[in-house]
This record gives C-alpha cells, structure tokens and sequence, in this order.
C-alpha cells in the first residue's frame, strides 16, 4: 500500500500537535484539514502552506482521496463525526474520551466491523515510555500479582464548559489502569464536588476488581499544584510513577510485606521488607508520534490495533458509571 | 491549685513520649504507671528510677493519690479504662481514637458531665505548629470560604491486628479536618481493600459537608512511600501542607478561579489567577507537650478542653459510619 | 523607521531559535540566513519556504539589504564576522560569549563606537523572568547589602571540542553575577579538572568583589544530575533560585544574621533570625522574544543596551582571568 | 578483658551524645564526666543519677579507675587533654578536628605509640551507613576509577567564635574525602568570605590528587537553606549522596561518557550513555553507637582503628593548607 491519506478535523488544543505529527510521519500524506474557527485554519496555512484547509467537516468526511479520518474535536462531536466517517468508508483516528455514551461506542464498533474499517481511541499515555515501561514490568512478573492502583492527576486546571473534571481528566487513568490491570471491573464508586458552573470539578473514583485489586483515581481542577503520580503496588514490588519527574519517571521498591501463617488466620503474623529502590530508564520519544505510527500500520496491514473502539468503549462505561454514581453521592454503580 | 497527680495506663509505642511530656512540665506529678507487660515496666523503671510501677491497672484507677489518669492502650480497651478511672474521680486523658463504639463515647460524656470531670482526646496533631498555623489562616479568612479539603496519609505501614487502617490513621485526619473545616458532616462514603488479614489496609473517605465543602481521606499502610500531604482550597487561596518538609511545612498559594457572569448560567466564564507563594514560620515545639500541659491547665482551672469527648464522639462517628460505608463498598452513609 | 531587515548565520544549536524569534517579531524582517552546512540550510528552508538562504555568510555580511546581523556560530567566529558586519555598517547581535580575547572584544567595541553602531550580546538569561524579578529584588534592596553569589550549572554536558566548561556554562552565570552584583570585581581564582580531551570538564571560580562580596561558580559537564541553582545571600534577605522549578524558581527567606556589638570585636553576638519564605511569582514568557524585541528597539532609537559589548567584554575578561587562574591550579589572577 | 572504664571530658552540644552511647554499650562502664560549666553536670546527674562528675578534668585524665578517655570539647583544648590522657596510660577517644595544628597531632601520635596507646579521632560520618556503602561500592569498583568528589554542607549554621567554617564543617567532608579517595592530596587552594567577625564563614576548597583527581568542598554558614549533597563522579558510574533524603539517601547513576579515539587526540569522540539509576538500601543504625564500639574492640584487643591519629593528622594538614590558602585569596599551598 503506497501513502495513506489522512484529513484531520479540529485544529483546538490537540489538533496542531496531531497534524505536526502526521507531516512527520513518511507512511501518510494529510490532504485537507477542517476546523469551524477560521482563525484556527489560519494558523494552520501559515505553518503549512500546501494544505488545503476548510471550515466545512463534511468535505473532509466525503472526499474520495482521503483514507483515514483523525477526529480531534470536543468529545459530544465524536459520534457524529465518526459515523460520517466510517460510512464514508474512511478509518477513525479519535480524541479520548471516545464518545458521550456507552450507545454510541457500540454503535460505531459495529459499524466499523461491518465496513471492515479500524477505530483507534487517542489514548496517548499508552504509547509513553513510561506506560510501556511498567507494562513490561507487569509482564516480566516483577511486581508480582497487583493489589491496587492509585493516581492522582490534579492541578489548576482549564475549565470546561461542557464536562466534568471525570471526562476531562478521568479517562487518562482510566486507560492506563485498564492496560495496567487487565481485568474486567466490577463496580464504580465516585464522589466529587462542584463548585463552579454545573459540573464537578474535583472527584475521586474508586473502581474495583476481582480478586480485592482496587483501583483509585483523584482527579481535581482546583489544585494549587500540579501532581500526576500513580502508585502501583503488587505482592512482589511497588512502583511510584510521577510523570512530572523528567529523570527518573519510574521507581520500583523492592518493599512489601511478608505473610507468616495461613491468611484469615486470626493471628497471621506480617512483617515488612525493605530494599533497594531502582529507577529504569524510560523512553523519552514522543507518545504521539508512536501512536500515530502504529494506526498508520494498522490500517495499511488490516489489523485491530490494541487501544481500540473496545478498549475505548471500556473507558466510557467507566465514565458513566461514574457519572451515575457521583449524582448520588458516591451509589455503588456495578458494571456488568 | 498545687500539683496535679497523674497516673498512666499503658507504656507501648506512645505510652513513653506521654510519660516523658508529664515529667518534664512542672505542673504536674506522676506518680504511677501500669502495663500489662513487665517488661515494657522495666524499660520505664530504667529510665524513671522513682516511679512506681505495676501490672495491675486498676491500682492506677482505683488510688486516691491520682487526679488524672492518662490512657495510652489500644482502641477496645479504652471504654472500660476510662469509664473507671471517671467512676473513681478523675480526670481523663485518652489516646485516640477515643472509644470504639460512638455509644461508649456517649455514656463517657454523659459520666464526665455527671462527675464534673475533664476528658481530652489525644488529638495531637491539632497541637502542631503546622494545624494551628492552618487554623489561623482560616480564622483571619485569608484562605476564604473553603471548598475542599484532601488529605493522604499513607506508608507501608505498621499492620494492626485489632484494627482496619481507617482506625488507625484517618483519626489523624478526621480530626484535623473537624478542626478545619468547623461544620457539621452529612455523609461518609468509603471504599477500600483488604489483602492481609481481615482488616481493610487501603481506604478512601469521602465526607460531605454542607455548601458543597468536601473532604477526602487517603490512608494506605501498603505504600511504598511516604506521604503526609494535606491541600486545602479556599475561594480567595489555597493550601498545600506537607508534613515531610522540615522547613516549609506550610504553603499558602495566591491561585483561584474567578468567576464572571452569575454562578449556575451556562456561559459562565471561569478565569485563573496565579499570583505569589508562601511559606509561613511554623513553630517547631513538641505537639505533645503543648497538649499535656493545656489538659494539666483545663483540669486545674475547670474549664472544657476544644478536643474533648464530644470532639473525640465526632471523630468516632465518622468512623463508624466508614465501617458502613466500605463494608458494602462504598455505601453513602448519612450523618445524622 | 521601517522595519529592520536582519541576517542571520548560523543555523545549529541556538540558531533556530533565533530565526523562529525574529520571524515571530513585527518590528523586523528575516531576510537571509547563512550556515555553511548544506543540510542545516535545509531543515530551514522546510519550515521558511521564503527565506534567502546560502553557505556565504559574507553574502549576509556584505548584503545591502540588512541592516543587522546576527550571529549564533562558534565563538571563535566571532571577531572576524562581527568585524566585518560593523565595517559593512551593519548593528550586531552575536552569541555569547562575546568573544575570544578581551582584545577582540575591545575592537569591536571600538569599531562599533566609530560606525555608531549597536553591538548586543546574547546573555539570554538576563531576560529571563526570573533574572528580572531578581534585580527588582536588589534595586528595592529587598536582601540588603549582598555578602555572596553561589551558582551551580551541571550536568552530563555536550562536550565541545573547542572550549572548556568555563567558556561554554560560566558566562551564563558571570553574565547574571555581573548583573546582579553591579561592582567592579577584584580578582579571579579557578580550578578543575580535565578529565577527557584538552580542556576543563569540571570548574569552580571564586570571584572576589570590594567589601568583601564574593562569588563562586560551578560548572561541570560531568555530573549525573542536572542542576541550575544560584543562592544570593544578602544581610537582610536570602534568595534561592532554582531554576529548574516549574512554578517557585525564586524563594526569598527572611533568614539571616543578626550581630551584636562592634564587628571586629572579638565577643561580638552573633543571633539568628528565621521568618517566612516567598516565591513571588515569576514571568514565564521566552527570554529570547523580549531580548531581540529589546535589539530591534535599541537598534530603532539609537540607544545602548545594558548588554552592550562592554557588558560582553566584562564577562569575556573573567573568562581569560579563569583560564590563567586555572592553567597554574588555582593561581589568583588580579583583574585590573 | 572485662569492662573497659571510660571517663569522658565535656558535655556541650555532642557530649551528651556520646555518654548516652557509652551507657547503652555493655562493653563499657562510663565511671566519670567532667565539664567546667555546672548547670551541664547538672543536666548530667538528672539523667545519669549515679554517674561521678565533677569540673575538673585533671580528675578523669589522672583517675586509677579509668582506662579510656573520650574528649569532647572545643579544639583548642585537645592536644593538652590528650596528651595528659596518655601521658597517664589512658586510650583517647577525640572530637574532630583531632588537633589545632599539625604538629600537635604528630606529637599525640607520637606519644601514644610510644606508650601503646590508642588514638582514635571521631570522625563519625565514616561509621554510617551511607559512607560504608559507598565505601563497598568503590571497593566493588562499581563507580570505575574516579574522576572528581564534590561536597556541598551549608546551611544558616552554628557561628563558632574560636573557628571558621571551615574548621567546623570541613573535617566532616575530607576526612569522608580521604576515606574515599584513598590517595595522597598534592595540593589544597580555599577562597571564601569573612562578613561578621573575624573568621570566613563560607569558604570552597579544592583539593587536587594525583592522576587528575580532583576534590571540592563547599562550606557555608549564611545559606537559607540546608544542603548536604555529594557527588563522586567515576569513569564507570556516578554516584550522589543526599543526606537530608530519609529514604534514598544514595543514588547510583549508570551513566557516563564513552570516548572513541585515542586520548589527547584532537577530533576525539565522546558520547553519552544514560541507563538506570539505582538507590541500593542504606543501614539506619546510630554511626556513633558502632562507632564507640568500634573504639571499645580496639582498646581491648590493641588494634589500631582506621580513624586513628594518623587519619585525623591527615585532615588537621588539609584545614591547616586551607588556613593558609585562604588568607592569600586562594594561593595554591602544596602538601608535601
């Protein structure tokens, strides 16, 4: 297969980055580029002058010369936009959190598997060398069986007008934990205020798992200070992720606890271990610039990539979950 | 009044500062201690060549030589102690958290009320430079009404036998925030996980207040790090205290939102301001001999210490109601 | 006047950004830009379609339509481009450090005056938001009459070819000391080691001021963590800056020392003062937009800049001072 | 040999220190203390009941009863003490710095090898846990050949009326210098500052070794802020030494240079190799406690310690070089 041609629509916040990307990318030629703010389109020219640019999406979505579509707009545009697309035959690069409803998703997964096309959801934080890193972790048995998951991505943060803290910063943790813990969730718990306008702006989700692993996510815009840190423990080893480190991003404790006697056992004695503390070295290659590497593969060779329509139709039943709980004050939500 | 007589149940982890603290303030006179262990007794008498020491508490409870009575054992034992120690006159000094039930607290009240005695709970974080510090900030409005308050406490920790981590850490928490937040609570939920024993060593508390104010409460004994950080934000300000920082324990961040257009229409614009940080000078002196001697002072003077029964019965409250909450996985509890 | 036409050559390390920074400003015109690597050229021509490029830096150098030149190439490239820019009658932005000797530097200087020409070099940090918060510190006499300067600039550094780590990390901070401390300095001492190659790779420089100010600096390409902090010990106030920190590079501590008695005295008190700790905010916008707007504006209106070449030649004297001190270990080299 | 009797001089700031220690050791009885000041020999009886002090020190130096002195007073009182101490048959055990000058230590060494005493010097930082790790790395060969150590120790300090900071916050850094160097100094160049009485109160040292090994030592009593960082860099692997860290004290860096092309050549290559890094765990015990033991094995079995006179002349020369260095603004003095 020779160039795969790519239109992108919505040039915001993360669209440029996209767009800058595939120009870099040899596998892929971008061929037209949509944004309803002309000013957008503008900047957009200047950088790049050959590109023919439009406030009309529908010309992105119809044209006969593009093969795959990347959506990069807000997330309640997604299905219509994804949709049109995949009628048209086209493959759907899509900005996280993948839809507004778990309907949606599913509707878009069946469509794209009717039509034989790949949907790939931007969960960017999969393609850092940090994720891969304690992906390989977790895959060599280094940590051991998991026990729980625990991330805080908190900070000062952009408001937004048309969702919550949870759908703005949640799903980021949310994929990362599912690619962490592969398993099949069983229940959400979610809490939260809001302080201003009429969705939360600070939650904290509790999502738990078979076999007591637990999974724990605070999210918050109205922090003072920035902190994205994860806390990873397993039987054999705990990690600390904090990816506002630039050296030394991943840390494993060779630190845990050791279980004398029969668990459940009244009198089981623990006691503590505590080692070295080893920080490996993680990948500092652009996440984005791998990703859009790996959906260029994917649809030239016709295969599902892993952070797929499935993998972000997960993410968005979490969200619901969420969603349904925090509007009881944190009601036990389980997930079938 | 002359010197106060005090007698003290209990020389395990904590039982040796509060002895320490009592012989070095002049306004009072130990004048005996049981543990139920000779040797932790040995230890004492080594070090106190003086003191009488027993095994037998209730030479302690019962002796006419003693004002006060200091209990420092574990959590199911202090009902019973204190209940005696009030029966036979004196005045009570109890390690937190104060009983195990919020029943037990309530018949203790009742009884010190009845007796005309005095009950401090040791709440001594509240004696900290770092909490009255807070305090403070928060009676002088500098940090404006208040919206959250979120707090992690969390180490691989000192497993319990008796109790879940809730009981052994959030009392820390809880009372700061009682201290903090100084409103009535309406509901707890919480979540958590149990991978040794039969005790939950992760948990999550939420706890809501009244104007949307909101707290949460992360303890963890299976941490591999750890961390003390409590972020408090207010309308005009916002907190980050890190009790792991020896020189700035306390910042104050001139960062917020600013809210254009009236609160709860759509097209509200929310703005950000980032100004300046501050650190204040907290007062390094022991918390625990600043406490002692404000107990010596409210027994010798008649008056009602803040953190007494009824502070440590809120404290109680919210634990059982944690209880609740996570033995159904995260069950809203309400506060009545 | 209209706006100023600049060349500019040298397209490696800095270059780029230099040419992104001019392109953005409204007062000037890019108009051509030389290197005499053919690829470098390339990369530029991709992103400035429009932009006259050449390997003849004396095709910019000669061109009668520019009106300024800048040059970001090696510094000992520097005289004999800068000398024939000035002779072409052309102002001058050039890399730092100015140049090689203090006699070149003094030509241009002269050269420059004769023409009345502007020469700024490109001591970047001085337009820093931090740099500048730090002098409306001292000019508010904020920190006192200063006692010291102890900067440290470290890491696994680019090793060049060319120079020493004291020629190519020192004049950052000579530049910001030089800045900060606004006194004439007295003597230099410098030592280090060589470890690969001919030149230093690690380096310390005390320099001494009247009444007993000092300065030490240390730069070494050798450390396995980065480090850029500078402490500046005044008699009222001490700064630290660390200007890794995203958001508090500059924390000012009301510490200090308070002496009873006459000084000299042999029982003079000496007492302790500990206060709080501010980080004023910090500007965060790029320092080398605001320098070359700055360049353009000085060059518009005919006046000097406080970075002129006698600002340049002050750093450049230190740095012959540095190489004498430390080609005999450590021998203190008077400046005159 | 049964119990050795220690007599110990001194009980200001680290006195109290080493009498706690010596008590605790079952190898030793400690059978007198002395101090000129009453109100500490009181402070002394309080905690100690049974304990024989007394102001006069001709009282421990002379007493049949003891057979080991420990010297813990300011240092222009040690080499009168000590040599009484030997003079009378006694073991010394001295607070660093070992002596005022260098031929005070030669005659100490002298006299204790005359009369087969021992000497030991209390360099204490060579007994904890990070220091003996860093000794087993380097032992190990772990870090390669080493190519500099460069130590910072600042902080708002301790003014001393008799010393200069270097006098008092030096000893620590070279006699961990020399213990981990293992090379003979060639040469020593100190600058610094004198701001409040007549001693420098920040002064740097660079201490150079044969083969192009170089130390730094940086030592300030004005610092707003507390520092203790080492950095020992080696052609293998880099290492750095944060004592202020609770938990990862010391860090191993796999990282380094690779130079392809003979050394000395011009057009050599060097590149960078950037891997894991690695906080192997440090043992928390009380370096004085093994210390003192240290001292008691080698009193009992007539060993000579590593931290003997001679180790404590070897630094007493370096302050003594410095000494002079500084007054001259950092003339280069030689150790011969």
């Amino acid at each position: 297969m020779s160039e795969i041609r790519v239109g992108v629509i919505g040039y915001g916040y993360w669209g440029p980055n996209v767009v800058r990307n595939l120009f870099a990318l040899e596998a892929c030629e971008v061929t037209a580029l949509s944004d309803r703010n002309p000013a957008a389109l503008q900047r957009a020219r200047r950088t790049y002058p050959g590109l023919h640019v439009t406030t009309d999406a529908d010309e992105v979505l119809t044209s006969p010369d593009i093969d795959a579509v990347a959506i990069v707009t807000p997330v309640w545009t997604h299905y219509e936009l994804a949709r049109k697309a995949l009628e048209n035959g086209k493959h759907v690069f899509v900005e996280k959190p993948f839809t507004s409803t778990s309907r949606q998703a599913e509707a878009l997964i069946e469509l794209a598997e009717r039509k034989k096309l790949q949907i790939m959801v931007d969960h960017t934080f999969l393609f850092t060398g940090a994720v891969k890193k304690i992906g390989e972790l977790i895959d060599a048995g280094t940590l051991g069986p998991l026990l729980y998951f625990d991330s805080s991505r908190i900070n000062l943060g952009l408001f937004q007008h048309d969702v919550s803290v949870i759908w703005d910063l949640a799903p980021h943790d949310l994929a990362i934990m599912d690619y962490v813990i592969r398993d099949t969730p069983e229940a959400v718990v979610a809490t939260g205020g809001t302080h201003f306008g009429k969705h939360a702006d600070i939650a904290f989700l509790t999502i738990y798992f078979p076999n007591n692993v637990l999974a724990h996510i605070n999210v918050n815009w109205m922090s003072p200070v920035k902190v994205r840190t994860t806390l990873i423990g397993g039987r054999e080893k705990m990690l600390v992720w904090n990816d506002l480190e630039v050296d030394e991003k991943i840390k494993v404790y060779d630190k845990g606890v050791t279980v004398t006697g029969a668990e459940g056992v009244y009198d089981l004695l623990v006691s503590y271990r505590s080692g070295d503390v080893w920080a490996p070295k993680v990948a500092q290659t652009e996440a984005l610039t791998t990703e859009l590497s790996y959906f260029l593969d994917c649809v030239a060779q016709g295969c599902t990539p892993f952070n797929d329509g499935t993998a972000g139709l997960r993410v968005v039943r979490m969200l619901e979950a969420a969603d349904q709980s925090i509007a009881d004050r944190g009601k036990v939500v389980p997930l079938s």
